[in-house]
């Protein structure tokens, strides 16, 4: 499952981001991993499954507004938000579309089409737009909504049931045998109909570890394609996540997706435990958005992944479509872009402290490990503090074409600094310091003259 | 270092949230790791020192606006932001003050009183407040920055300085032993006042691991109170971490402190891992905020923490005023609570999907890791859209006082999702659906009678 394309951690090597200057040095970066899919992961984007369980979420409706006003760009009745995340999602590669329309992923996943007449409606719209990206759908693991499924079109079905003790009590009710009886039978019909069938249980990690290698042994040999880990109330921590799809790695064959909650904060970390442990498929959505406070964000995990894998992931991703991605759904949901967000917040390339800036301007890669331009974004250096350096100052002084000593931008700065203690400072109050400052010692120079 | 408490895994115990049903039969929940920390670590709240340097944060100004508004209530010059957030931080142990006025964090950060003349006013002021956490500055690492910090009165000096080949090129020029000596020298000179001394260094992750250990080692032979490990430019993963400070928990007998940026969304995770590891010390600001993207969030961490070792987390820190403390500071730097923030997202603990809400209905620990409760705040289920199932209109009929079959449930339900398809229900349009049904079955009975 491993073998040649050796994983490389480190900052990304782009333009002014050089690899790290000591690489052997530290034990803890350059390990080649052989179990480790970090290089060759596959993402499957359940914008349109899981984040319909966000609470803020109707992309119906959100879309019929949008479809008013832009009618004439988009004159299909399948909903925009749906439509535009769908055509976003399409594989960069042999596609003739414009480069900003699309983003790469390699799955979607849709709703359930047994949850309501419009869910079945969409599910088979979607199928039959000949999309790059694989459509699969999410379903109870029983013979009807699996018929359902298969009746759309979809390219795969995703079977779900819940193994903990606490779904199986208060839940459905089934023991594991039951489960994995039904799971058997469904799987069978599944694959005969030439569709691909993942097995899933739900609640993985709150699961009897025995219960669970059993049935994920039988429905490997069943021949399912992927079997699936749940962490579905975010309970999980990368060691626990670890260890299990590390043994799990170690009884099935086919590929393992999961699915990571983020309730206690830690699904981008999980997802990147689950490949390192030999994982190959994770479940995002845009921003996150999903039942609770959600799942892996699309977003956070690419930051994550293109430090970890530069080369995988900017060759195979259009990273450069983030943003307008995650504003479309921020749009349709109704939520603002998180100010911390990852890559896409307000401040995650602005740099204000004076030691940062100061290094910053010398050399990226000391305080960024992801390159802005990656994703088509820039950086920028807050000066106008009372902890702003005089090295940000001196840049500034440069950028303005004003010439002085060391000195001379340190005594300003000390000005600036003064002035910031007592209210806060836009860009322009800093340069009218600067130029004031600045013919104060012209006038100096003059009158010596 | 460890012991006694025993590491207790798994869903908080409390009322309705008990503990897991089969706690022995997952082998990854409940194994006592003694060199982890998990059930003994302490907080460093750096929203003062960390937090100043997030883009939007100006705390003083906020501040002044809240003097005027609050004069009265706060007669004293001390910034308003600044003082709320030191005594809600006070320890809640033998203080007479309103529980819901402290969160009882171990230790405040502040920014080094050598950046501007007000944060060393700042720096006195809040030193002479005879707070029961302890104040720890954060100064480079100079005999001229750790006199100015021992000069404030503080309880600790936290000494920095960059390591890594990127920081020693373009930040400061030092090389290692150069560095190592000036260590020293401070290091003897705070001690030597009889203050509490910290060295971190500055970009470990990326520093060379045995100049890293060998000054570890010579600053924790000199007697240093703890050493630091910084992920400052947000690129370490959990095992990066994991396997790095269990390097130095082997290599150093003092405290072992961590700093994690949260560029690629794993602030948290590492974190834990780090407590895992052997670190005893967790650097957080409210709601994260810091340089760029910010740090571990201290809401987040509680999330974490509370679901790994929830005896000590709540009996240690007043978790009902989280929510609080974040409205503060979000206000004060003027952003919003993310949507998907851990806890106190808006939609946190609000479950949607039908088959979820049924469970959740029945035993709110099938889809819940963590008690709203605890928090001071309750869960919402969603009934208003076309995923909603007819277990959660059964729980709705039932609020409302109406009787009827799970027949006629059923039917309501249909009704309802067929009208979510078309358009988002409110509340009220969900109850006027059912309370028309209900309605109709009530004339058909008396039709019949
Ligand atoms: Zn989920
Ligand atoms: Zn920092």
């Amino acid at each position: 499952m491993c073998g040649t394309d050796a994983p490389v951690a480190g900052p990304v090597s782009n333009g002014s981001h050089p690899v790290q200057g000591t690489p052997s040095s530290s034990p803890y970066q350059n390990v080649n991993d052989f179990i480790s899919n970090v290089n060759r992961f596959k993402i499957i984007e359940s914008t349109l499954r899981e984040g319909e369980q966000f609470a803020n979420a109707f992309f119906d409706t959100a879309t019929k507004v949008r479809m008013q006003r832009k009618s004439s760009v988009r004159p299909n009745h399948l909903p925009i938000p749906t439509f535009r995340l769908v055509t976003l999602r399409r594989p960069r590669f042999g596609t003739a579309c414009d480069p900003s329309d699309e983003f790469g992923v390699d799955y979607i996943e849709l709703t359930s089409p047994v949850s309501s007449p419009q869910s079945f409606e969409d599910c088979k719209t979607i199928c039959g737009l000949g999309l790059k990206a694989k459509i699969l759908t999410h379903v109870r693991c029983n013979m009807e909504d699996a018929k359902k499924a298969v009746e759309c079109g979809v390219d795969g079905v995703d079977l779900v049931i819940g193994t903990s003790s606490f779904l199986r009590e208060y839940s459905h009710g089934k023991s594991i045998q039951m489960i994995e009886k039904i799971a058997l039978e469904v799987i069978e019909y599944v694959k005969s109909q030439g569709v691909e069938v993942r097995f899933s249980s739900e609640d993985s990690f709150r699961s009897d570890l025995v219960d669970l290698l059993t049935l994920y042994k039988a429905v490997d040999n069943a021949g399912v394609n992927r079997v699936g880990v749940a962490d579905t109330v975010g309970g999980a921590t990368p060691r626990m996540v670890y260890d299990l799809i590390r043994t799990l790695r170690g009884v099935v064959g086919c590929d393992i997706e999961t699915h990571f909650h983020d309730d206690t904060g830690c699904a981008v970390a999980n997802a990147h435990s689950a490949l390192e442990a030999g994982a190959t498929h994770i479940d995002t959505s845009v921003l996150g958005i999903g039942e609770r406070n959600g799942i892996t964000p699309l977003g956070a995990l690419m930051a994550r992944m293109v430090v970890t894998a530069p080369q995988y992931v900017t060759k195979k991703y259009n990273l450069k479509v983030l943003k307008e991605v995650e504003e479309l759904v921020a749009s349709a949901v109704q939520v603002n872009i998180p100010f911390n967000n990852p890559i896409t917040g307000f401040c995650a390339f602005t740099h204000k402290a004076g030691i940062h800036a100061k290094a910053i301007l010398a050399n990226p890669s000391t305080y960024e490990i992801i390159d802005p331009a990656l994703f088509g974004l820039t950086r920028y250096i807050s000066i106008n503090s009372r902890i702003t350096g005089w090295n940000a100052i001196r840049a500034r002084c440069d950028q303005l074409g004003l010439t002085m000593t060391d000195d001379q931008v340190k005594e300003v700065t000390a000005k600036i600094k003064q002035m910031a203690d007592i209210r806060p400072l836009a860009i322009d109050d800093t340069d009218s310091i600067i130029h004031s400052y600045h013919m104060g010692l012209q006038k100096n120079v003059e009158q010596k003259a």
